[in-house]
């Protein structure tokens, strides 16, 4: 496969991001990767040139810029001329640690939903608490600020194709966000998310799940609207942030007793850190259009751009995404015939 | 003044409840207090009888009742009589400990609105991490489901009276809970609301704020709807649940070298559970309503019961509820005057 590598995004752009592509290629050899970018800076970290295309461009997108003008001004910035590599057939996916809007952006205008599917939504892999290996698919996070129960409902097919083909789950279970666990509860949108959802005969619709138990592990996937999405896991990064920094300050605080604490409890800490890092399920997938775009955080570094890689490459291998486009297709097909 | 207590609601009633009152009664000599609930349980618990008036029920709703149900139906239930007690002016002020979703109701359907306050919000003084002093007051927790632009801005105006007049915080900042920081984010609600927020003229409104930085006290008050304040609650409860868990299990199972860590960093962790607890501040107000109606959780002690009740003395004195009612009244005036 082909990915297109969007190499000037992000905080440690492209350091980060080519030294990534350098570890991930070593485990995936059949794949080409297309870095758009400086081609001076990008040389700097490059160990191999095969299978590696440098594409140079001196624009790029930065973290502030207002993302849909960006898209249609910087025609040559390295994450445009990668989305446009995929939309000509040049690549099979995009990947970037850039402006998260401006990729959003990108996706919707250059690469292209699939079609009827109405609105794309960004989903990550979010963590379970107490259990390593174990995570669940979250959509949309974000990428929509408003959502009806039809876009949700898909939201569901195409998170139940990911989680069963990308992280192999069988069956998996799929949850409603929602103000409670019993089915009558909601907010006008969730009720009638819900009612959909039950009549959806591909998913294994498992009912509702509360925020609170969201890092349980009571569902392999929860769908929900774009603004509660975004609203949820911000509160969940921010308490965990916050709580992580009054610990550390505690101990800090606390004198030679909380010092030599701190030190021998510096395992458990590390592990708890781990717990809540994500990044090794890979970065967030705008989902619903023709091709895989993946973002990870800004401030990733090679280890994660090697996941993210990882991903992409699953994603590819396990045709999941053409998969969706015939099922969408049918779904259209069969909705006319009835 | 006079406080119908519910005193057979919650998880250690009465035990919990009646002893927080005899703690209360000794800071606030002026206060009658009137239980209500089974006599013989209440007199156990009993240290005084001085200011202290048992109104025996046999009757109570329980934890899964359904709510409205539970309140039209248990006409005896000591909930019941405690939020007609307020009714009918023979109390100020209504606490209790037990079902949310009744408590909502008996203060909706028997206390009764505020004039011209359309949708009663939640509402719970919410800690700022680090700042043990620090807090800020959120609504809507979770009263509603479905809010309008018109309901959240009335939040932000009963918030701000409380925030000055009931926590002694000079000019309130309020921001509205939004997918981004800037002005022109957020959904077709959020935004409507911020338009709505920046032509009202007796708040200080200070922008949006997102659910990562609720914890850092940037703003005094915080409005939402209730659908998405409950998650956002519901998330940051699930969160540091959920990592204190890992924590705890990771030290457990690092061997003795965790342990004896464990037991040098006891003061550190115990400082981390007590800046989350924000039982100090009292309660859950569920406000916009004729009187103070106040909640707290199921599974609280004599102590929280004691600052809940600290909580409701204050609302008293500060004359926060008739200022509120007089402000709605005018509000209604000047709109028709128009």
């Amino acid at each position: 496969m082909k990915i297109a590598v969007d190499a000037m995004g992000g905080d440690f752009a492209p350091k980060a991001i080519v030294e990534g592509v350098m570890s991930a290629i070593t485990e995936f050899p059949d794949t080409e990767f297309q870095l758009y970018g400086k081609e001076s800076e990008i040389k700097k970290y490059l160990t191999t040139e095969k299978n590696i295309k440098i594409i140079h461009t001196d624009e790029k997108i930065e973290s502030d810029d207002e993302p849909v003008r960006a898209i249609r001004r910087k025609k040559e910035a390295s994450m445009v001329l990668a989305a446009k590599a995929v939309k000509e057939g040049e690549a099979d996916a995009v990947f970037s640690a850039g402006n998260t809007g401006a990729l959003l952006a990108a996706g919707l205008f250059i690469v292209g939903r699939i079609k009827n599917v109405e609105r794309p939504g960004l989903m990550t892999t979010m963590p379970v608490m107490g259990d390593p290996e174990g995570g669940f698919d979250f959509i949309d996070m974000g990428a929509n600020a408003d959502n009806k129960p039809e876009h949700i409902a898909q939201y569901a097919v195409l998170a139940s194709y990911y989680a069963e083909n990308v992280r192999g789950i069988k069956k998996p279970r799929v949850a409603l966000l929602n103000n409670g666990a019993e089915a009558t509860k909601g907010s006008e949108l969730t009720k009638a998310t819900y009612e959909l959802l039950s009549q959806t005969a591909d998913i294994n619709f498992v009912g509702n799940i509360e925020a609170r138990d969201l890092l349980t592990g009571q569902a392999d996937v929860v769908v929900t609207d774009g603004f509660t999405g975004n609203a949820v896991l911000k509160a969940t990064e921010g308490t965990a942030m916050s709580l992580m920094s009054v610990l550390k300050k505690s101990i800090l605080g606390s004198g030679l007793k909380g010092k030599i604490g701190a030190l021998l409890l510096k395992d458990a800490l590390r592990q708890v850190k781990k717990e809540l890092d994500y990044s090794s399920h890979g970065g967030a997938v705008l989902f619903g259009l023709k091709a895989p775009v993946v973002k990870t955080h800004g401030s990733t570094g090679p280890e994660a751009v090697h996941h993210t890689i990882r991903q992409i490459h699953t994603m590819h291998e396990s045709h999941v995404i053409p998969d969706l486009v015939a099922y969408f297709e049918e779904e259209k097909v069969a909705d006319n015939a009835e």
